[in-house]
């Protein structure tokens, strides 16, 4: 029997990370049990008629009791009411392992770990992985196979428990990474975070052009701009909650990146073709690494080489 | 016969778009005979391996002679260099269309029509199609389906040359729209060349960071910052003349992208949940626009699913 595997999961909060995990849990034979909770009842009634979990509750302290593996899969803003709500209820199981899968860490401890009691061992996570979908009916077994997923264990922490934990997002098709909730919050600024924010903010510059209509946005944006509008199409709640809870990292990150976008539009303005071909030609060399690493395909145009018009629908039919 | 045919087809550069072009052609049967030129011996070579032109030549000039339809395929730094050389020659066709595939408009019809001898109709073009390869082994008879080609004729152009040039793009695959250099220009800049330089900005002020290493970006980078990546690895001397050469929209577009990030920057500052959830909830829409409009796929992530370790390699072996 693997140590990564659990009685009973709870998954508090069942959204695409948490249906996720429940997919590809179910593949690896991980647990004898899943159970989740959700805010609304048709979250958890979803989440029942898809098979994701065994029973569903509507609050986080009725799927704990008795787990011993909790996973907080909330948006950020409120893994610390979840976890204070289960404590109060005094339904944390002895020796239970608790985790979270939120995009920030350094608040998700602070938030969290006050709540947590004595003989429960808090290992914060974060899987690298996802998609711009969200709700339980978008979850996949395979979004885990191949990414990284971070653990950021207090000083102190039961060594068995984070090797417990290790393991289970092994089995779930992840590699693993140890690193500070501090670290790691500043290298999600930079390869997640401010990517979003860009992508949300220059749909909505686009969305407010006067002389330039939406209708035009999107039949031309196959030019560069649909890239970009695909994180942008992300829940909204996870990241509200993701920028207010990772506020210094992400307004470092923006400050350097706005310094560097300006010494761009000076060298557009002053004609310094010399200046711009040789940044660009050091962009390159970063995304040659991204494929070698197997983080992203190398397919041309990630492989959707014909967006099809959709169903029903012809090209003279589309506007 | 369809008036899409051409007895013989010129294609200066052949790059992406002009091998895809030439793919495309023969897929139709649009043209008796296609012949291209390229700077370099090993392109020529090349395009003619791999059956994409007919002949190939070292110049302009040799390859546009009795050629009834010429594209300009070149970064667009050069298309006026190409057009001098043709005409310095006299080696333009009496009755040929003259066209291009630039990114920017307004610049081409600078550089281009002062050595447009008459007789020759010169209907300047853009196929909003594209991948982050270059080369004439990156083309592909698909490209441009379903995609908007944008031709701006001048006022008093020959009508029946840009009918039968938009006829020649309808039967490439793509969908045509006839607008002014001027408004091309700002389309484009919101849509393509904005994306683009916000995209190879972000790279590079990843590549720069002290604290989170290269490494760790790349590892890290299914978060959302891949996404930027592929289009930062687009040919570096292409977009090099792009942002030379639309200068007043891009810089116009920047200036409204940059107020608007420090306007989220500050919301960001000051905890402004509300302002956040509104403005990421806008951007939304508007994806779903583009994949209404069958310019994108809506596979989550793209369809990319899984990418996989690099031939010859295991995950453990990635770092």
């Amino acid at each position: 029997m693997s140590t990564a595997r659990f009685e009973q999961i709870a998954l508090v909060g069942i959204g695409l990370i948490g249906s996720s995990i429940a997919h590809a849990a179910r593949r690896a034979g991980l647990a004898d049990r899943i159970v989740g909770s959700a805010r609304t009842a048709a979250t958890v009634e979803k989440a029942l008629q898809l098979g994701i979990v065994d029973e569903g509750f509507p609050t986080a302290a009725e799927a704990a009791r008795g787990s011993d593996l909790v996973v907080l899969c909330t948006p950020v803003g409120i893994c610390g009411v979840a976890a204070k709500e289960i404590a109060d209820a005094g339904a944390f199981r002895d020796g239970a392992i608790l985790t979270d899968v939120g995009s920030v860490k350094g608040a998700i401890v602070r938030d969290v770990a006050p709540h947590v009691p004595a003989g429960v061992h808090f290992v914060p996570g974060h899987p690298i992985a996802g998609t711009e979908q969200s709700g339980p009916e978008s979850g996949f077994a395979e979004l885990f196979d191949n990414r990284w997923c971070i653990l950021t264990p207090q000083p102190g922490c039961d060594a068995a428990a984070v090797a417990r934990l290790k393991a289970f997002w092994e089995a779930l098709g992840s590699q693993v990474e140890i690193m500070s909730p501090d670290h790691h919050d500043r290298v999600l600024a930079i390869t997640s975070h401010v990517p979003h924010l860009i992508a949300f903010n220059i749909v909505n510059t686009a969305g407010h052009l006067e002389r330039v209509t939406d209708r035009e946005v999107i039949k031309f944006s196959a030019g560069g701009f649909r890239d970009f509008t695909r994180i942008a199409a992300s829940d909204p709640i996870m990241w509200r909650d993701v920028f207010l809870n990772n506020k210094e990292a992400v307004l470092e990150m923006l400050q350097r990146f706005s310094e560097d976008l300006t010494a761009l539009q000076r060298a557009i303005r002053y004609d310094e073709g010399d200046t711009l071909h040789r940044l660009f030609s050091e962009a390159r060399a970063l995304r040659r690494g991204i494929i070698e690493a197997g983080q992203d395909t190398d397919a041309p145009d990630f492989g959707r080489r014909i967006a099809a018009p959709p169903p029903g629908k012809t090209c003279k039919d589309k506007d």
